[in-house]
């Protein structure tokens, strides 16, 4: 057999430690599927003491986390820090300088400083992967690089993160609030201490940038995405969805027009009839639609030592079986700065939900503000039941100009009678 | 740009018009992403007259299409003729003796002689691709083959014929029977005018051999593959299943075990709250589980010109890239024979519907027969409308071996109350 691939681990976290527990239970498989073994032979983190129930011994430990890059006897880095600066940029940096691969996990760096390392990685002639840094063990990274590759690519979206997608489905199976199950995440371990950048959709927005990237062939660019976030939706905006027939969803969303690239992730409501309404807990889910293929679903775990790891190990075969080539799909001199597109342009139905003051005269304000604003009403409901002494009214909207919508609500600002930001989420179409 | 991948196509019904339109559409978007041009210099099929809507004439057409394989212009032949054997199968042999890649959507000549022709195409060091040939545009092969290359598969399973799909789901919309459905079906050009391969599950064999060989490690074993298709579906079966909880599917699945590799295409009853219960029309799905990276879903359109050339595409793509290796993920030298796994043991629950004589006494031998073959019912439902004379038993079984199940069946046969073949059905745990 040939001669083996020499893997070095920069982090030995959660994923970290997955990837020697996948290497080592699929080691004979891995060889027969790689057409050589693949070994990790040196290994650093920053810890040296931390039991992490693996037998670390048969490893080099390197104390120096930037020592990876020029190991004289490692072909591929994987790096699996996480940050999107910092020491994980600066072993990436030096890795590709180097001449080796670099394998990571890590979106936020990706996102921020994808197209540098892409262009080291061709310049070095070296590969640069990382399909674990998007929907966890979903091959969707290589379902759109190669996959999709015979296709104009109108839109991608998807659920992008398990945490968020957690925290909706439970809110809805359990008819609760926010803060309330946010907490419960937490304490499961399904949501971070510092939960921020995956519900306020940092995090999707860094994974968003990356797909969008090899989707529509453009340098990644993560400034363009809006990012809004699940803090606002309430339990009350989850059953309105339903009783309209759809569920809350938060969807990152990625559309190439003649306006140009939109990039953008919210909170959606997704019809039932839609695969996205059925994606619960925290699985991930991506529909790309083609110009030929038409709409491909590709569903998994999003993330978790399991399915991290088998995605960083996908890279390593890839790698070991030669078979690798421009990060983004195409070299990155031929990327294009896309245009970011206006999203007052952008047409569709929207629901609006305002919380107001149960008294005379609150639905004639809304309504005239929106017919100030050109909005067209395909529905609207106020429900006799109180929250926080308040009232719920929420609107459909007919599709229109997201521009309309925003110029209603912003007439409404500073109203007496709607309190607190009313809540706009655009419907799937 | 790097020198053109030249391409040959072997005949031009659907699929080949299809690649063809997709050259054209998406020229430089292709070769952007394979990093050269990708370019038909040669074309053969059957009738040189007909009008196919595209002009033909910057191609040369060469009338016998078994010198496509050592036309001197030619680096990849894509063959979209069809049929296990025949001109496909001669032209697949002399293109792969001549060096030259091979790509097909030719699922029946894989199924038949799949390991003869990777194992040409690895003596040749060249390349053979088929990616057409299984759930169409869905990237499902290199989802198995790279996307979850870490993972030791435990099952794939999923809805790998378009044709009966489409049938099932519109005698559930409409709760009507198979027969008139298939008529409409034909009508619509969503089943062929012999529609055996497709409504008896013969296409879909086919196509799961292929998927379990990738899976597992093990050489394609067509001939392992049990296949029943959907003709004894009566509408009143789906009607049972949905009160059940259940829609019905034509569900391929292949499990490896400890007793050998279990193939199979059968109807199944799918739990709503599963992925493939949502899969209507004329779409497809795969799911694939991994030891480490859990259940992954592919979805997508199954068929059709678009969907297919996309697959096709996607596949010259990769050659023009160089990015391919061993057709079945693994050397063919080192795929192993499976033990076909007798179906006997396998352990589930299932779904058993008779037609009985509405008569004193019917129920008790039914359930005699299941208590003698030590078969626990979970539920039956007896229904007081009747079909064509005859009243319906739905018998639900908890979860036991399927031989007790046959044997019950066994005990039944010729018996004077129950019409017919009473209809078994698993149900997908």
């Amino acid at each position: 057999m040939a001669k083996a691939l020499r893997v070095a681990l920069a982090g030995l976290g959660t994923v970290g430690g997955g990837v020697i527990r996948v290497l080592d239970a699929n080691r004979d498989l891995i060889a027969r599927r790689a057409g050589r073994p693949i070994e990790v032979v040196a290994i650093s983190a920053r810890d040296r003491t931390r039991d992490r129930g693996i037998d670390l011994s048969r490893f080099e430990w390197v104390d120096d986390t930037s020592a990876l890059a020029a190991h004289p006897d490692v072909d591929v880095v994987a790096e699996l820090i996480g940050g999107s600066d910092g020491p994980a940029l600066t072993l990436a940096r030096a890795t590709l300088a180097a001449g080796r691969g670099f394998v990571t996990a890590n979106k936020a760096m990706l996102a921020h400083h994808g197209l540098e390392l892409a262009e080291a990685a061709e310049k070095a002639g070296c590969p640069l992967k990382f399909e674990a840094a998007v929907a966890g063990g979903i091959p969707v990274i290589k379902g759109l690089r190669e996959g999709a590759a015979a296709n104009e690519i109108g839109r991608v979206y998807g659920i992008l993160n398990g945490t968020c997608n957690f925290i909706l489905s439970k809110m809805e199976a359990e008819g609760r609030d926010f803060a309330e199950v946010l907490t419960e995440a937490q304490a499961l371990g399904f949501a971070e201490a510092d939960p921020t950048f995956d519900i306020d959709g940092i995090d999707a927005a860094h994974k968003l940038s990356i797909l969008a990237s090899i989707a529509f062939g453009t340098r990644p660019a993560f400034g363009d995405v809006a990012a809004q976030g699940i803090r606002h939706v309430l339990g009350a905006d989850i059953a309105e969805a339903a009783a309209l027939g759809h569920r809350v969803r938060l969807v990152g969303l990625a559309e190439s027009g003649p306006n140009g690239l939109f990039q953008r992730v919210h909170p959606h409501l997704v019809p039932f009839h839609h695969p996205l309404a059925h994606v619960t807990g925290s699985t991930n889910a991506v529909v790309a639609e083609g110009n030929f293929v038409g709409r491909l679903l590709f569903q998994g775990p999003g993330a978790g030592e399991g399915p991290t790891a088998s995605a960083v190990v996908a890279d390593l075969i890839d790698i070991a079986r030669g078979e690798f080539g421009p990060p983004f799909a195409m070299p990155a001199a031929v990327l294009t700065d896309a245009k970011p597109a206006d999203s007052g342009e952008r047409r569709g139905r929207a629901y609006l939900r305002f919380m107001v003051e149960d008294r005379v005269g609150v639905l004639a304000e809304i309504a005239a503000a929106m017919r100030d604003a050109g909005v067209s009403i395909e529905s609207l409901i106020q429900r006799g039941a109180t929250v926080d002494d308040r009232v719920l009214v929420a609107i459909v909207t007919h599709e229109g100009p997201e521009r309309c919508v925003a110029q209603a609500l912003e007439r409404l600002r500073g109203s007496q009678s709607v309190a607190g930001q009313p809540l706009w989420m655009p419907i799937l179409g």
